[in-house]
């Protein structure tokens, strides 16, 4: 398959080299180049339509064939037009559009066409912030858009963030590349500041946690979290060396919000022990399957009276902050010690960039590393304290977006997915086919297919029968999500949702993600009445689901 | 400063928001975009040279200065024409032209033009290889260009290739963001691996590291590294709970590489101690500041003797695989556990993108996590096994150019640097004014000035006045290199070798990487004449230095 490219005439020496490294081989290749540059950089939502995740479906399978082949060509296999014209051809069709307005199970969604300009100008500058000798402005610029989020979230005084947007002292938060080590740098900050070094003890990072443990007395360190939050929760957990088990998932409510009661009682709990150090309390601003936001300003007053580290994770529900009706959903986030807020959700920018921010600009220095050849104490390199080593420049995306869009603007985009949330949820109720499993607090709601019949037959069932009925629910809602997601026009996803904190299979349910500005109530509409003809359907078969 | 720029009538609502989403505002804005992304995509060296890093020497409180204001505006402040304008004319020249072939201090050089375009087409298509959901065939090419990278260390059979490279059940490797997480992840498998579950332990990564410690009758768990090590390899002791202080820095000899026979004589001294598990040993193809590379062959002889993971900091020298000349130099890279290498840099992609690669296709099973909306067991969902969660879909844009410059094209890079770095050292030893301190074994060198007459003091002083000399070259080469870079128009780095693992200062050098094609002798020259130049302007002035 790949063999019928290989071109004999493309030979790797020098010259074709340092020539290939600067401009395209010819003009023909120039033009493509251009052809395809002109509709990525500025028809690029007109681009993704026509030529993303347009292919027939394919099976797995056949796909997998496709890209088996394992040996590098040692000469050039195909001129850089070729390689374009093959990813546009041959890689986009075969891509999903997460563009689609009709696309709605995903929280990777459409991006503003100018992100792409952005991302390129980032690339062709390719600064690493890791050192200031690497990124100059690119460090300066960071802390300042790192002071501008902090104070979204904090509100601190106009004189606290003159003191400290450069200052070299302090670190009001970092970029990171995503959620995922946003949480693990604020537990591995919590972790730290838990096992602190006192006396002739140098503290968990220098010793471990064997012997941090022991120097505290303690017999293990436990993390509280909602089990509905983000596994990266528990990945943290085992990566920090605490364990993943003691990532304890504390009590939920019927709307799978923390119990603030429960969790005061377990906490309580957990310091009569007297041998158990809690690390930290996470509660969440938009959980992954269901957007509920935790009580979080009773989760604070909490940690406040017992002394502990409250961690927001609000990776997905972060910017909600901006609008100016829904803000208030997030009341409580500036009360966390650390908070995990990410780029390429709703601030809408390209993959890949999380951020982590701490009330306390000292906080980050108990993960600080010094390297002779990165930095020297006191100096701005912003790899001092950062999990990842070389970063890419991504404050100046969000910088740029801030500034082309406003505040205003982003809020504006909140209360779009909000809203329309509400209506189609609105929209599931009034069909009686469906059934609402969690209400959108946020823009992402669950809901489920669940035939009237078969409704009735569960209020009446016996335990037993109730648990086949169940299950034969949750293989339809199944058979529903994978035909429509194979069908390639539309596609929700799909979870299960437990109750409470048991450990149980639980409920099959599709999910929806309104984050699109493209996205409405027409076209919502099509995709419930998509999933009615694909469940009918499967009804009146007379094969059994 | 930035007040001048609010536009009274630039105002967020929602149908002006849905067009920037989707196209510039009006026709001058288009034309403004096309101007600077045309010279970037096609004129990318020219366009750096002409705008990056061309302001005149600022000093860093001037430019902090102007990034002080923490306010977001809630209104739209600037069209974005006028973002990208900024960016060109107020961020750009202020940014580190990383891509001058006069810029010899970085692992961050010149990236081809055409990498510009492929971020840009990975920006645009967005996807986010976590999951099959959100990137389908990017997931699928992933495994295939991490079996390419793989087949390249490991040289593994066809078969084996042909069986692992789309399979479900087993992983080659992982892309991740850097070298710094690759490392991570190598380490936290090798933990994983050396404390794993057994009868009723659950496994370190469940329990945590005190249990495990116990469950294997152990005090503490170490890493054996080289003091030339990355100092990711410390970060991920501190991270992973082991504590940075049990990573233990083994001997090095005169050149810096790991002395086998006294790492085997401290294994054997670890083991015989009973209670001291060793997780990992570690090997640098080439080191940060010296790129010298550890005897790989030997340091595997010595793991497999005793059992231990063997892991490979190939971040940097990794590409060296690709240099027939050169390749040998990385003999034994095939015997260790795992591998990491940086794609942004010996790769020549745009930052940021490591990756980590596993002798053993089921390794990385020691890390799997799962979450039932992300992924489900069996799947072929690439965030299973990685630290990171969101990422970019990276693989697209190695693969593009390895088909774009073929192994050889790389091999030819790896062995101009690599001359190049010989000719340096040849015309830094025909200058009686420098002293070479590390030939250059891949393409980093380190040398300092050295004045005849200092040195001629240094040989017949006695060890107080010694002391007293060498602080003064310290201090004139800390003085030349700083110079240098104010000045602007060339750039090596700067950084302390010490000998052995003593915990010393160490001796200041001036550290050359040369990995930018276009970096020649003349242009080396050039650099040395003006650190002369410098030196000797210092040394005749009347002030001390």
């Amino acid at each position: 398959m790949e063999k019928q490219y290989i071109k004999k005439d493309l030979v790797a020496d020098w010259e074709s080299l340092q020539r290939i490294f600067i401009r395209p081989e010819d003009d023909a290749s120039r033009e493509t180049l251009i052809k395809y540059m002109e509709q990525i950089l500025f028809g690029l939502h007109d681009f993704l339509n026509k030529n993303v995740g347009v292919t027939e479906a394919i099976s797995l399978k056949a796909l997998t064939d496709l890209y088996k082949e394992t040996v590098i060509s040692p000469h050039p296999e195909k001129k850089l037009a070729d390689v374009i014209s093959d990813i546009i051809q041959g890689i986009a069709p075969r891509a999903v559009n997460v563009a689609s307005p009709y696309f709605v199970g995903h929280m990777t969604a459409a991006i503003p066409f100018f992100m792409v300009h952005l991302k390129a100008i980032v690339a062709a500058l390719n600064q690493n912030v890791i050192k200031l000798e690497t990124s100059k402005v690119l460090s300066v610029l960071e802390k300042q858009v790192l002071a501008k989020i902090h104070r979204l979230i904090y509100k601190n005084s106009e004189i606290f963030y003159h003191t400290h947007v450069q200052s070299t002292d302090t670190t009001l938060g970092s970029f990171t590349t995503g959620g995922t080590t946003a949480n693990l740098t604020a537990l591995w900050v919590a972790r730290n500041l838990l096992l602190k070094p006192f006396d002739r003890f140098q503290g968990v990072e220098a010793q471990g946690m064997a012997e941090a443990l022991k120097a505290y007395s303690l017999d293990k360190a436990v993390i509280l979290a909602s089990p509905r939050g983000h596994f990266s929760l528990k990945k943290a957990g085992g990566i920090l060396g605490i364990g993943h088990k003691n990532v304890i998932p504390v009590d939920v409510d019927a709307h799978h919000r923390v119990d603030v009661l429960k969790l005061n009682r377990r906490i309580v709990d957990l310091k009569k022990n007297g041998k158990i150090g809690i690390m930290a309390v996470v509660g969440i601003a938009g959980a992954t399957e269901t957007g509920i936001v935790d009580p979080l300003d009773a989760i604070a007053d909490v940690c406040e009276d017992h002394g502990l580290h409250f961690h927001v994770d609000a990776a997905w529900g972060g910017p909600v902050m901006l609008s100016e009706r829904y803000a208030f959903k997030l009341k409580g986030i500036e009360r966390g010690d650390s908070v995990t807020i990410d780029g390429h959700k709703q601030f809408f920018m390209p993959m890949t960039c999380g951020m982590v921010y701490f009330r306390d600009p000292l906080a980050m220095d108990a993960i600080a590393y010094h390297a002779n050849y990165v930095n020297r104490e006191g100096s701005v390199d912003l790899g001092i304290k950062t999990l990842e080593g070389s970063r890419e420049a991504n404050s100046l995306i969000l910088d740029s977006s801030l500034k082309i869009m406003g505040t205003r603007g982003y809020g504006l985009m909140v209360d779009h997915g909000i809203e329309t949330a509400q209506g189609f949820s609105r929209a599931i109720h009034a069909r009686e086919l469906f059934e609402m499993v969690t209400e959108p607090e946020l823009n992402i709601l669950t809901y489920r297919i669940l035939p009237p019949k078969i409704k009735e037959q569960i209020l009446s069932a016996s335990p037993g029968e109730k648990e086949k009925l169940e299950d034969r629910v949750n293989q339809l809602n199944i058979k529903v999500q994978r035909e429509q997601r194979e069908a390639g026009k539309s596609f929700v996803s799909r979870t299960r949702i437990r109750q409470g904190t048991k450990d149980t299979e639980g409920q099959v349910v599709l999910r929806a993600v309104i984050m699109n500005p493209m996205t409405d109530m027409d076209i919502l509409n099509e995709v419930l009445d998509e999933q009615e003809e694909i469940a009918k359907k499967i009804l009146q078969s007379p094969e059994p689901f």
